[in-house]
């Protein structure tokens, strides 16, 4: 059903993987700290993201190799971020390799990320094409990249307190989703459209499509981390159970379990020891209680508002490519 | 001696540190996060590298309050680093008080750290009088800043590779010195230059004094480790032995001293478990070596270098107080 979007972004990775390699080569010295920095990106991803950044600068009128260094900026964000988050989850496994602080010890790790970060900006400023990037433009896609970043730390944070918590509200979940993912996306539209020429106007449409989606994005994520087969996902099943995350499926089965379906889901919840079996088990009670369901019908109604807000832009190839994306996001198994 | 310009480093610290109290504001939500992203800054600090942004400015003809945001930004780029840089070496304190690590734990402090390099272009670009510092110079303060963040993680990996190897030339060690300390010291110059409106020949000039200045610093900072008060450190003396560092000092003494002081010296290197007394021991033998006080004449000689770089401005209040402050880089007691 998404294959012809599917090729499209294969199709705009090899521009997007082509900027990266130049911009983080893995054989420049201090080589460990280039093979460290480099191997997410290598081991895979969608590059949805920045794909994201270029559909929306085409929807603002912009052209591709303009939307370019931006789009590959956002990726690198993006891989910041997983090596970091990596460490603070403890996680072994990402993209079917071992995570970066696995495979290289925390310092190099640490830094790693670190170099991610200043090099978005080297993408966003060095890569620019001053000819069709003006300065002011250019300035406002840093400050949104920045801004960003601002709401996926402070939504790192509010997901670790929630972790600790027993029960959070499903609008304390929704805002830590919206910062630690749907900012980016939001960023990511912003970005697109402000290098595209789009006015303060269109900015804010093609961010709210940003956020509702990436919304939609996170907690599709959360299902198919419960849901999906273990070799298409790249890490085990259930790992979030294990880690204690507060999920929109979790407080949903908090809320609305009885006595014992809501034990159940506690006793499994952010203990390493949990064996396989107990976690299948708190799978098949989440979907008794309805909270997969409820979960999923949740992004559903976010990609249709993210899809109502594309309303005032007339019908265009790029258009299409962001609406099939937003179903995309909440239809994938993977 | 240096009284004139501690009084005034003292004064413009209020300035960057009213900047800064906006910027990263402690009672702001999620509340742990802000805390620990400001626990360094409120625990003190000399504001040298702000202070070196401002008198760059005023050097190249620019006003205080045109760079009032760019010096906080280098000031939190400085405590991102340090927040970071403390993980990697397992310090416990810093400033006379615990680390943020140690107050927070691991994945607070790596996020704090994150928030901080973030809130950089924040300062730079949302704090920024778009009357006075055009979009043009605001960008390449943005890639100012960023290259040297870039070389300051590379030097930060250098260290960390160091650690472990025996013996390293002089220069593989002056080479780290200059990209994890001076980098930003010669940005900061940099920065000041570009924003108060100094021609690129004019950044060339005052970089250069920022490179050697920096590299002066971070040699005579190696120096007072083994040398300087414990109270007045805010450290325990003698953590680089302990951690293994390859000071200028070191390396000099493996180059340099005979068989036996040489063993000695191996001995206490990067074991948690050197007793103070052989600390005490080892910075005799040191000094014995001359491996001290080749590094101050080899701090000494940067300064003089430092200062010859500035012979192109005239004299006026900003070169003076520039000139004493490389001065003071090598003379001081703290």
């Amino acid at each position: 059903m998404f294959e012809e979007l599917l090729n499209e972004i294969s199709e705009k990775m090899v521009l997007v993987d082509g900027m990266l390699d130049q911009i983080v080569p893995d054989g420049k010295d201090p080589r460990v700290l280039y093979e460290a920095s480099s191997h997410l990106i290598k081991a895979g991803g969608k590059r949805i993201r920045p794909f994201v950044v270029l559909k929306s600068c085409e929807l603002a009128g912009g052209s591709e190799s303009t939307a370019l260094p931006t789009a590959a900026a956002v990726e690198l964000l993006h891989t910041f971020t997983l090596i970091h988050d990596d460490i603070v989850d403890r996680s072994s496994i990402r993209r079917g390799v071992s995570t970066v602080h696995e495979a290289w010890g925390l310092p190099i790790a640490i830094t790693a990320g670190d170099l991610l970060f200043a090099k978005v900006y080297d993408a966003l400023v060095g890569q620019a094409n001053p000819e069709t990037a003006s300065s002011d433009r250019l300035l406002q896609v840093v400050n949104t990249l920045t801004k960003a970043t601002i709401e996926v730390c402070e939504g790192q944070i509010l997901d670790l307190s929630y972790g600790s918590k027993a029960s959070i509200s499903e609008s304390d979940c929704l805002n830590m989703i919206r910062k630690k993912t749907a900012a980016l996306f939001e960023a990511a539209m912003r970005a697109g459209g402000i290098i595209g020429g789009a006015g303060p106007r269109e900015v804010e449409t093609l961010g709210s499509f940003g956020v509702k989606s990436g919304m939609a994005f996170q907690i599709a994520d959360d299902i198919l981390g419960l849901t999906a087969n273990e070799g298409v996902l790249g890490k085990p099943v259930g790992d979030d159970l294990r880690e204690g995350k507060k999920t929109l499926i979790i407080v949903h089965a908090r809320r609305n379990g009885d006595e014992r379906q809501r034990r159940m889901v506690l006793d499994s919840l952010g203990s390493e020891d949990v064996s396989d079996e107990q976690i299948r088990e708190t799978i098949d009670i989440l979907k008794e209680i309805g909270s997969i369901e409820y979960s999923r019908a949740y992004a559903d109604k976010l990609v249709a508002q993210a899809k109502r807000s594309l309303d005032a832009f007339s019908e265009s190839p790029a258009k299409r490519s962001l609406l099939d994306l937003a179903d995309f996001f909440v239809a994938r198994s993977f």
